[in-house]
């Protein structure tokens, strides 16, 4: 608990599980163009709290993507218990942005840099026609997808690369382009293919590149052998597609 | 097939399989408020066949209740193949309906008077938070509620009953309120409960008002066996109460 001197007011750090339905929103990150659901958020903690407190996430989604278990962290004011505050959030908030968990932190918690891993999962409706209840939340690919092939190439994808091809733009300044993925599965579900990528930390746009390329592979459009040679040749190309933001949830941030 | 003779134009009849999500619509009929699904589909078809061509349903849905199995029937200009009907109305057709299904039937196929029964489900999503890619389909019932309390309420209200209690405007003209219902079964798929219902024929908000009063049973507020009661009664009462249309689903029409 630590102090606010000026106004005396107690304040403890809590973690929050966030999940939205990225359809309307320009993606979790404040920014000027459209609504950011970090900002929404912010403005209902300022409507409980009676003053405005930043809202630290694990890491930004994109504009359209959504979030199952987004998690973020805040110092609150500390007179309003830890359901409290989920219950007064969830009850301002609209509905497509919900606090699936509030709970108090370790004062050292911190929502991007305590986190040891991520997993995303892009979604995929692999039939002739796609049903309305899914639109929103999957991205629709009528051609029969090949999920051996898609796995052999998710298999040469998995590990620790220079991801530098697999990121939308290579020039934005980062300290590496290496990461590690622990595990790039696909499943299917009836007619629906969930590609459950679970990673160190990602690139921007990494996973709905991956996931596009998988797509591509998986229509024979793409051998899926050809991971490797492109992982190697650290140059973005157009064989790597970005996958619409629609299919993609980042699922769980781990600690 | 029959023969126009003012225009020389064959037509054949057509079933088509339509899913919907009834957000946006103000149900499947045309009516005066509000945009009709039937009327979204009668209009694509005039795009495709240049005549307007009246779409017959299998029964009316309400505003705000959604399909995944409506099933109706059409006239349509037999130059144009089933499959070539299917694929140029879903590319006219807003995301939110989709023409799943679309065969050539026998002559004297009628969506609704040839209907042998239906099927609805009806979904509760009951933990203390919504999941906001779930806010458009389910109703949000935070209380824990009794699985084993509403099987045994709809135990009662399966086989054929005067359902005049648990129809929304028992002043409306039909013939008879009696209906038999085959089955009501409640499943549990994690957090969600599905209320499947299945009969020959329902009454107008009959099935939302048999969901809303398994929810009141389930959180305790009605006693299990309290269902032959109101039947009997023919009254509508104030224990009875509609259920929600977003919780509701069309799921299949069987002939």
């Amino acid at each position: 608990m630590s102090i606010n001197p000026s106004h005396q007011i107690a304040f403890k750090r809590f973690r929050l599980t966030i999940a939205y339905d990225g359809t309307n929103y320009a993606g979790w990150q404040v920014q000027p163009n459209g609504l950011a659901v970090q900002q929404v958020i912010e403005e209902a903690i300022e409507r409980v709290g009676g003053m405005r407190t930043k809202l630290h996430g694990s890491g930004r989604t994109d504009r359209g993507v959504h979030a199952v278990g987004q998690v973020a962290h805040s110092d609150l004011p500390a007179h309003i218990p830890a359901h409290g505050w989920q219950r007064a959030l969830n009850a301002i908030l609209p509905p497509d942005i919900r606090i699936m968990k509030l709970v108090q932190a370790k004062g050292d918690f911190h929502a991007r840099k305590s986190a040891i891993g991520k997993e995303y999962r892009y979604f995929v409706w692999n039939s002739t026609v796609m049903p309305p209840y899914r639109r929103l939340y999957a991205l629709h690919i009528p051609d029969k997808l090949d999920i051996d092939a898609m796995r052999a190439a998710g298999q040469q994808l998995t590990g620790k690369h220079d991801f530098a091809a697999f990121t939308a733009n290579p020039n934005r300044i980062v300290e590496s382009t290496v990461r590690t993925v622990y595990s790039l599965d696909v499943r299917r579900r009836g007619c629906e293919l969930i590609l459950v990528v679970k990673g160190e930390g990602f690139l921007y746009k990494m996973v709905r590149s991956l996931a596009g390329y998988l797509v591509k592979v998986g229509l024979g459009r793409l051998p899926r052998d050809g991971a490797e040679k492109i992982l190697l040749s650290r140059q973005r190309t157009a064989l790597v597609e970005t996958a619409p933001s629609h299919g993609l949830f980042l699922w769980r941030v781990s600690y």
